[in-house]
């Protein structure tokens, strides 16, 4: 096996993390979260997203805490939009890149935005050519990639049309989201293998939940398939409607905790993360999906003399 | 990456997974634990251990147990032991193979067992000789292999001198524990492909704990260094004195649903495990880390046409 050197880590724990939280956190909350990840080496952060109000209540001040922490130098603020709106309040905002969604299974998008993949990516090209004009990035992402609740295994063929329809409308950095957490380590591997080959000038991303436990194991499946961006939530928050009680997006900090130990560079301040998946967890108010959280560091060692004790 | 076409599963939540519990189950309870797990189709089976039930109550009666399932054909059943009595016990109860284990970390050695890891091996050299003259097979356990509490990492060649002394003495299947839950992907393929290559003669067996949720990870490493032999245990019993709360031992229900997903062929009925699981789980009274359990199958799929719903 061979892994890279550095990966470089997205903290979508702001958008994806909270979103699915019943409580409303305070917009000091959120800022004082956001400026921990900063301040524990991350440099690419989901600070929220840009849809109405109504449909997701959690992301409506992302304009707020955007404003309150101010572009910064090296990092990037990324926020994810459906629509034209969503671009206009991203540029307003002063975000460094938007994410233009789309889900890979025909139930699961018009079970979200009432049209087909197709239709939302037709309508992406005028958001595309807005966002650009006024200086910011454009990313896309195709959810449900590895499998949809309602489809179950989606065409390799759906994502690739996606992936053209991004390309076309001039999108190169596209993240694929295992939604649900249905994906394993062979379909990851195989999946990424195919697309890097085919699509060499796109920059995949990988956003893995962890609600069958598999999450760390797919990061290492798409590492071997070259692979090197990642998305974590700091204290695993975030979750899958559909699995009530399981685990929600794979903790970043329990990434960077393997990644570390494999020496693998993020750039991240493990300790200094660790204090902010706490805090995270602290304002949510419930235990979390957190290993490391739980359990410590593998490099925490007893500093004591064993007393006897039978551990076999 | 390449996987193996079939692995093999030994279930060792009546051992490893038990003998962690503060509430010690009925032996009738493991009777039935034990029968479930048989009608999974799973054919190795850790049953229990034979060491001094002052030191392990959990593990007293695994004599009754044994004799109450009786041998079974194309099933191995295997007990860990650590001296002459236990192999003594183990041929009257029947069991089919014995384990000897000592651990890689000279303070855990002498934590569990009062001796440094050299001389625990040496006195297996009896124990071997009378298991095998009473018809039962052998193999030998390194814990703490990727990593002591109180040690840190261990140095490759602690290990490769445990090996060496396990064949010296006739053992050819040796199983490398992660008795903390400390090892990383890299660390196990990196060490798993140095030690099949120099021991062509050992079968190895790998046995991972998921106090910081990288068992499947190492799972993935460990198959693409080409072990096919893996412990699990029901409901991801099992825990870790040293990180209170933290995870136990990979539930086997969470190795077969991901080596399921990926086409490998374990033998196993998926859903006849996750019955003996829940079981497990009523039975020690407590909630346990068993992501499938929680989740549901990713094949399971929602059966009813979608309601409106923003899931992004």
């Amino acid at each position: 096996m061979n892994f890279p050197k550095t990966v470089k880590i997205c903290e979508v724990g702001p958008r994806d993390g909270l979103q699915n939280e019943k409580k409303l956190l305070s917009t000091e909350q959120k800022i004082e979260l956001v400026n921990g990840v900063l301040a524990s080496g991350i440099s690419s952060i989901e600070i929220g997203s840009f849809v109405h109000p109504k449909a997701i209540p959690q992301m409506a001040d992302t304009e707020k805490v955007m404003q309150a922490i101010g572009k910064r130098k090296n990092v990037e603020f990324r926020a994810l939009i459906t629509n034209l709106k969503g671009v206009e309040r991203a540029i307003d905002a002063g975000v460094d890149k938007v994410k233009l969604t789309v889900s890979a299974s025909k139930s699961h998008n018009l079970s979200n935005f009432n049209c087909t993949p197709e239709q939302s990516v037709a309508s992406f090209d005028e958001c595309v050519k807005v966002a650009l004009e006024a200086g910011l990035e454009v990313s896309g992402a195709i959810s449900t990639t590895f499998g949809c609740p309602f489809e179950g295994k989606i065409p390799l063929k759906q994502i690739t049309k996606l992936i053209e329809s991004f390309r076309d409308i001039g999108i190169k950095e596209i993240s694929l989201s295992d939604t649900t957490g249905v994906a394993n380590p062979r379909q990851v591997y195989d999946q990424l293998n195919t697309l890097k080959k085919h699509y060499k000038d796109v920059i995949f991303h990988l956003h893995f939940h962890n609600t069958r436990g598999q999450a760390l194991a797919n990061i290492i499946a798409g590492m071997q398939a070259g692979v090197t961006h990642f998305d974590g939530s700091f204290a695993g928050l975030g979750g899958c409607p559909y699995a009530p009680g399981a685990s929600g997006n794979i903790a970043t900090e329990d990434i960077v905790h393997m990644l570390e130990d494999m020496n693998i560079d993020t750039g991240i301040n493990l300790d200094a993360l660790l204090c902010i998946a706490k805090k995270a967890q602290e304002f949510v108010g419930h235990e979390t999906d957190s290993a490391i959280l739980r359990a410590g560091k593998s490099s925490e060692l007893i500093p004591n003399k064993p007393k006897k004790q039978i551990i076999l």
